[in-house]
């Protein structure tokens, strides 16, 4: 693997020709019925069913869209909630999810200091425990992680220098896209420099600040640098404030779809080219047969119908003709 | 278990006559030679080598401390970074330090939003898959947690939830003890309230406000909060500003020992009964015998004394007479 992951990311987009990503959350009360009750009747009641469950909705999920998306994002808590169990689930749906082509990014939200990060990006960006160790206990090293910035630097150093040395790459939340974001990310700061809208930087605009001089010192190329940043759909002020403020960085966009955010409000995320942004559709993509009745059977088809539907409407705001 | 966290802790910091919490870090590259050496053999170059050590060396470590301290803080990056057969340590060392009635603090730093957080929530201070799904599969589920505040209240109400349902327990990163914290805590915001130095309040000051109104709002016994906070003994008048700040939070302080700490430092973190506070070493205690030449067979032994030591240096800070 010679070539950055924003390189790759690009060639992957242009490729599927859609800038989606799907997130994988599995939640098992979600499940469609059948799928649930195969995998009790293999495994009783032991913790193996609940493993079996969660591999087999991510294979179904990773398969049906694999051809309209070119990376998927993993939300390793999803997979935390079930213990062991989930966490093997979650090593396996990494796996296939590469074995099928799919950039991953691992949704980790991790941030640590010193030696302590540097054990987060041995574990999610590393080289995996060995070439061997790989192929019998799969690991945990995706493409991408998500990062929290609440320790600066030293939370975030440990991951650069890995994503540059084992061309991986990163994202650092800087606007989230929930309601409760703006308790910290909206307070006013005394800020040097004037923000988009005239008055004292947000702590979101102060962070993006940060990211955007992170990415520059590790190294733009081809006009992107190698540290991204997380921005939500629903707020789509800051959104677009925030691409200026970070011209380079590479955007990873949650809130579009079922949390509201509309294909609309995200087309500030690309440049001209309709690069530098990935948007994330999670349960809109992973669990439209809940919203048709009787599609349980065949809930792969549904879950396949949505993400070509996404696909296509993220692609056509990409190139600016939605 | 009918008996808030807060009031466990208390009377083991009482029984352990110690606020010491000892953090468990562990790192292959540190361990003594002998116990790598024993886990090769035994495994060969299979990941089952690594699992073995890291199991071997957390029981050991386990075993030393437990009569000393009241508590371990297991952070969980140090499993990470070992994939799979990290993991499966981690929920051994869990199940191996409740097994020896020590308090367990996971040190996991996470936060997300809406149901993301609530499936870390299950995940960490849930009641486990099932009673016997965690006899089989040693399952997350610990005492208290850490968790990182930027996401604001999003990230926080479902552990809080949690706690109060599982007499359980959580820690929100306010001031973390390395030095490029100030990069986003130490900015100063508009603050309708001035700080205890007489400016404007900084970032930290402000989460450190939300987290008493998290703990108010959760309720308050016997003088306590179920919400606690994280800072750091590396920023002493941070440290004593913020304990006014926040007068019925319980602290858990890193940054003593190795990091650089002193014990009179974090004085100020203890109310008159010498509650209130747990006090973190990791390094200084559980890697004590690099520091002796020739240990590494007894490398028990010096983790014990170092764990004895740390432990009466502290319960004399905690009554005021060091």
């Amino acid at each position: 693997m010679n070539t950055s992951y924003v390189c790759r990311l690009h060639q992957a987009i242009d490729r599927k020709k859609s800038p989606l990503v799907v997130g994988l959350d599995p939640r098992l009360d979600r499940f469609p019925a059948p799928l649930l009750e195969a995998a009790r009747a293999r495994h009783g009641e032991s913790p193996a069913w609940v493993r079996a469950a969660l591999e087999r909705f991510c294979l179904g999920v990773l398969d049906a869209v694999a051809d309209h998306a070119p990376a998927v994002k993993i939300n390793i808590a999803f997979f935390e909630q079930y213990h062991v169990p989930g966490i093997l689930a979650y090593a396996t749906a990494v796996a296939e999810a590469r074995r099928r082509g799919l950039l991953v990014i691992g949704d980790v939200k991790r941030a640590d200091i010193g030696s302590t990060a540097e054990a987060y990006a041995a574990g999610h960006l590393g080289p995996g425990l060995t070439a061997d160790d790989r192929e019998e206990a799969p690991g945990f090293t995706v493409d991408a992680v998500t990062l929290n910035p609440y320790l600066g630097r030293d939370g975030i150093a440990p991951f650069m220098d890995a994503a540059v040395k084992n061309k991986r790459g990163l994202y650092v939340l800087v606007q989230t896209s929930n309601p409760s974001s703006v308790e910290v990310q909206h307070l006013t700061t005394a800020c040097p420099e004037p923000s988009a809208e005239g008055g004292d930087a947000t702590v979101a605009e102060r962070v993006a600040d940060l990211v955007r001089g992170w990415g520059e010192e590790a190294g733009i190329e081809n006009g992107w640098a190698p540290v991204g940043a997380v921005v939500g759909a629903t707020f789509p002020e800051q959104l677009a404030a925030l691409r200026e403020r970070m011209p380079h960085t590479p955007l990873l966009v949650p809130g579009y779809g079922a949390q509201g955010g509309s294909a609309e409000d995200v087309r500030a995320a690309f440049d001209a080219a309709g690069h530098g942004a990935l948007i994330n559709a999670s349960r809109s993509v992973i669990y439209a047969y809940a919203n048709r009745p009787g599609s349980s059977d065949r809930w792969e088809e549904a879950v396949e119908a949505a993400a070509r539907e996404a696909a296509a409407e993220l692609e056509a705001v990409r190139h600016g003709s939605a």
